[in-house]
């Protein structure tokens, strides 16, 4: 696991966006972040304090965190000062850049010399199993989606948050490189070997407490050509106990398919049961997460009414409205 | 491309059944097979002429090709001293073994100085693309299964080998280590990296003649929680335009997987066209081809019958009956 408390690395972010990493660490694990790092030009904010490498280390931070993506898939100049600086000050360093950390032969020196971690979690660093469909002990949720990138971390970040505030026992599983830098852990499951997808699931969501729940971030979608058989893997090696549906209901097509349709609500409710019910005969979709962001107040209320009419299960936004209804639904279990 | 035609190397094979992967070769492309080699103790014979590697290379073999799992997961220094010969002799070596030809110290040694390839069908050569879901021209055809090893590879084979008697164009594509070795090409799915699984399928499949078809290899199963990924992958990567049906109808539960019941052949047919209607909503179920490998002449004609009334599709043993009939159903799709 990646040590903490972290400072968030923003070098000369562009824009926001270019931030997202250090952004979702920001808001899903504030007690996580000791300060941040901006390089001149910088253009995203995190609202923390900004430190000094040295700072940093004195408010105890451990580990220098990439939280925002580079540009031209290089790792610059400018950067690599700061991060070998970051190594012989005493930090591990962690990334979800494709291009690794452990491929640039600095930074590879550097970290064997102090004896620091590089953790690219864009790589898996477990020899994971092959699924064995074995049932576990505890409880799983999974969030499913019409489509790729329409709220399935966030869900399950919000759903996981409101659990444990109402003092049930709940656990985020991340697998995606966003997800795992956040959290410190988890599987990055879009570079697995496709024989050992569904085994790194059951290996990330083991037995628990019977009253223990895992929330697992999906990805991609039953519906996604280019990155169904992940989800599939999730689907079966998550064996959930319970579905939340998530959509985004402006987009115009599938996420880098121009052409292809979204599936409805229905049909992932259907296909996702019916693959889940393989893996657990018990398993229900309890309710739907909408991701509203584009939408006006009252227009995205109304789209939830809709939906919760049409489907039969509790339909928010739980970013804008709160995750309290879906956690009473995974409490009536 | 592995060069033909193959010299095949039994080893000490301590029975038939482990040298399968060159009794593949020998059924459906003897004419890639020259000859085979034998260590002292072999219990296989593929029936074709033994030669020494001399007379394998004036004979005309390019390729040495391991037609036999190794016993303890080890590359014998009795295998290694044949293996050093045929690289100094002038053979490529092509291997299947989860044990890496590559990794072997002295065998990367001898083929850098000589020059010659080693072939790891196991590992992926090539960097495949993400999928992006356009349609592609030419017919596809793919082999679904209630199960993993219920014959598709065979299937498909058969298939393939039919429709080109009756000059049709068609080319059957490996998407698994013995089908890799026995046409020379192919994809080893299972050891693809998850997000570029349905992209190496469609790399796999490209465009083509109108009237040619991809009879592509099916893997694992929809239905198989530990491999449903991989599956999955190939229905939306293949964009098929006919699926078969696969199955073993004495199997009594899910391949390593105690407990799991085999899914309905109705069930696989509703399942694998629901989701290859996604990437290709043509797409039809056309036939069946039953494994009936353990059960009398009789019974295997009956429950084709059976099997046929019930589903309205052609249903075949392909090995046993011949794959005419399937001919007969791709012809007219």
């Amino acid at each position: 696991m990646i040590k903490t408390p972290y400072l968030l690395f923003l070098g000369d972010a562009p824009d926001p966006l270019a931030a997202k990493v250090a952004q979702g660490i920001k808001d899903w694990r504030p007690e996580n972040c000791v300060g941040q790092l901006r390089l001149e030009g910088c253009k995203a904010d995190m609202k923390l304090p900004d430190m000094t490498l040295a700072e940093a280390r004195a408010a105890g931070a451990r580990t220098l965190v990439i939280g925002v993506a580079n540009r031209g898939g290089m790792i610059s100049q400018t950067w690599k000062k700061v991060l070998v600086e970051a190594l012989e000050e005493g930090f591990d360093l962690a990334s979800g850049l494709h291009n690794l950390l452990r491929d640039e032969e600095d930074l590879a020196a550097v970290a064997k010399a102090t004896g620091r971690n590089l953790w690219d979690v864009r790589i898996p660093s477990v020899k994971y199993p092959i699924a064995n469909g074995e049932p576990r002990k505890g409880k799983r949720l999974l969030a499913v989606g019409t489509d790729c990138s329409v709220g399935k971390m966030y869900t399950a970040l919000a759903l996981d948050a409101a659990m444990r505030e109402q003092g049930m026992k709940s656990t985020f599983r991340a697998t995606g490189q966003t997800g795992i830098l956040i959290t410190g852990d988890g599987v990055p499951l879009d570079a697995v070997i496709a024989d050992f997808m569904a085994g790194s699931i059951e290996y990330l969501t083991p037995d628990n407490d019977d009253d223990h729940w895992d929330i697992i971030e999906g990805q991609g979608s039953l519906f996604h050509v280019s990155y169904s058989g992940v989800t599939m893997a999730l689907v079966h090696g998550g064996q959930p106990d319970a579905l939340i549906l998530c959509h985004e209901p402006t987009r115009t097509h599938m996420r880098g398919l121009p052409g292809h349709q979204l599936p409805t609500l229905e049909a992932v409710r259907d296909m996702a049961l019916t693959l889940a019910r393989v893996a657990n005969p018990a398993c229900k979709a309890i309710g739907v997460s909408i991701n509203t962001q584009h939408m006006g107040d009252q227009e995205a209320l109304d789209y939830c009414a809709e939906v919760e009419a049409r489907l039969g299960l509790p339909t928010v936004d739980p970013y804008r409205h709160g995750a309290d209804r879906l956690v009473d639904a995974v409490a009536a279990c």
